[in-house]
């Protein structure tokens, strides 16, 4: 690596330190010069500095159910098998301290290939920072698994995935909080500061955000021997989050907020106790956001009596739309609710839709492969 | 007992059957008449109706917190030890199927003697209605342990022992949901049809409304091997319930909604957890409620901050107030807790206190006593 001489650490780097919890390891704002071999360039490593443990890694993150109803803006959950890969490699083209785009797979042409405007290349960047990443340039490639503004958390999934690709090509010295956190820049600049997708990507299971300032995260464990399915059903409709936000009402009338506060409640105690009737009726009972978006989504009043009349436990918008999430807790049966809520799609949004039935996803991102130095 | 002959079961008994969940025992519409002995008066006994297998009994039911912050007016709690004590016994004198308070100890002068405008008299009609009892009349004294217009669900108490007591003398014929139904016929008349004092005095512990229509209780289990103390210090200073729930705002801004329906789930994942910082930090985290209520009890900020300062995880308002609810995981910590929110009444809102540090009350109203026929 070619020489650097500097005299202080770049406090630009640590622009997002504030946030960053206190247990992982300290990134030092002195440096020092290290000659490794006589005959070889000096090598410049700053005290704590961490070194790549791969030369590259790939990293998956799960789709995402955010709101789940009343858990609006602060309740999320990861299901499994259908996510955003990212990996990440050391690249010696690429100018230490910084990471460049190399792909996007498959090509989309609303994904920018500019790190700064990229979800993943956001969240990469974020996490160098964390860890203070100057004499080594990265590379990332994003495979998306994921539509784009579905609902289905996919900006969240390809910030998650990178953040933890950096982490792990690095040891893994940032905290769950830090990821969550590097994950939150970008989605910042997607479609607010909101964690209830990120968080669950990461994290796996149930997510609730507690505060923000500072973070705080409470897992909600499902318990494991219950059997938890989701009904994804994704119309070829776009709905954007900007418009499903404006949507929202500004003030609420004391009724509604006890009953959802109640419902959230409600919610939280369904998803520790293992209830799935009790969390399909909870994530069903929405009386504040649902009414206002279901609208604008063709279709989606009857998709959710279907899901009903099929046997779902409940039904309600994913995050922001515009995929409809029925619950079960049989995947035979999810199978026969998704044909059914597809066909109310058709019939009554006269919208082609495509069905997911997928399981809680448990762990949240994670390494997937890695190649040694 | 007087012989009655009537061809149909009136209809008024049962006035509140809709309310009443299916599974207790059927109250049959039709009669028979029985002549128990040839020498004595005729005997009227209705189909299924329950005869008494006391002669009496005393049932208590123990204080409550509702609302703890922001499970605003679903959400509440049981305290041990304090509460309000019903006697019931069967008395020839009283019109058969009516009840008579005979006794209200101390002698408070706002309380009635009509059982009609009387909490624990209400709910006791409540639950003669739904036994439908015809054929035998009662007598009641009442037992207050609270003060009245404390936020400790003084009449709440008082409806539960009296529903417990009668459901006792009877058999226990009716359900859990019956007793709530019952009790809060009671409530309706005092402080509005809330059933967040009257269903945890009744079932014990964390309990959540989660509907009334139909009624739906979730208990939420705190776990049998924490503990967990509630510092009620309560002043001399009247706040009537009317003038609190005035106090509310009619429209909550989407924010400030977002943010108690995230304490609110916090809350519930803290009380299964058995997360004793946790519940008190969402306790004490209410934007909505606390801050229009607080103002209009001297002192009460000065309270709050004296109760954290003195280390209690969380403290708010006690129902509608005046009481200030503090909680801890240790009993001996809890009267320092207290010692230090009394001083803080005396000296910022220039009002004398007392105070209770109580476990919380697992079990809910229940018999004391009875005496065999």
């Amino acid at each position: 690596m070619a020489a650097i001489t500097t005299t202080r650490f770049p406090t630009s780097l640590h622009s997002n330190s504030k946030g960053i919890s206190k247990n992982r390891a300290t990134i030092s704002s002195t440096f020092r010069i290290r000659c490794s071999n006589a005959q070889s360039p000096v090598t410049l490593t700053f005290t704590n500095e961490p070194q790549p443990v791969f030369s590259s890694v790939k990293a998956f993150a799960p789709a995402t159910v955010a709101n789940l109803g009343p858990g609006f803006d602060f309740l999320g959950c990861a299901v499994d098998g259908i996510g955003d890969t990212v990996s990440i490699r050391v690249d010696p083209n690429v100018h230490p301290g910084e990471i460049s785009i190399s792909e996007i797979s498959p090509n989309i042409s609303k994904l920018s290939k500019n790190p700064l405007w990229n979800c993943a290349g956001i969240a990469a960047i974020e996490a160098m920072k964390m860890l203070g990443i100057r004499s080594v340039g990265l590379s990332l490639s994003l495979y998306k698994g994921l539509p784009l503004g579905s609902g289905l958390g996919s900006s969240a999934a390809s910030a998650a995935a990178a953040a933890v690709a950096v982490n792990e090509l690095f040891g893994k010295r940032l905290t769950v909080d830090d990821l969550v956190l590097a994950s939150l820049k970008s989605e910042e600049k997607v479609s607010g500061y909101h964690a209830d997708n990120v968080a669950p990507s990461i994290m796996g299971g149930f997510v609730l955000i507690s505060n923000y300032e500072p973070l705080e995260l409470l897992r909600l464990k499902f318990p494991s021997e219950k059997e938890l399915f989701f009904v994804l059903v994704t119309p070829e409709f776009e709905a954007p989050t900007k418009k499903m936000r404006a949507a929202l009402p500004l003030e609420i009338g004391m009724p509604h907020h006890v009953w959802n506060c109640s419902q959230a409640g409600a919610l939280v105690a369904s998803v520790l106790n293992g209830d799935v009737v009790g969390l399909g009726k909870a994530l069903s009972s929405d009386k504040i956001v649902e009414p206002r978006r279901a609208p604008l989504i063709p279709g989606m009043d009857a998709v959710k009596k279907a899901a009903i009349e099929a046997g779902a436990f409940g039904c309600t918008i994913s995050g922001a739309g515009p995929t409809a999430v029925a619950i079960t807790d049989d995947e035979q049966k999810g199978h026969l609710i998704a044909k059914q809520m597809i066909q109310a799609f058709h019939k009554e949004g006269n919208l082609k839709a495509s069905a997911n039935v997928k399981q809680l996803d448990r762990v949240g991102a994670r390494l997937i492969s890695s190649d040694h130095l």
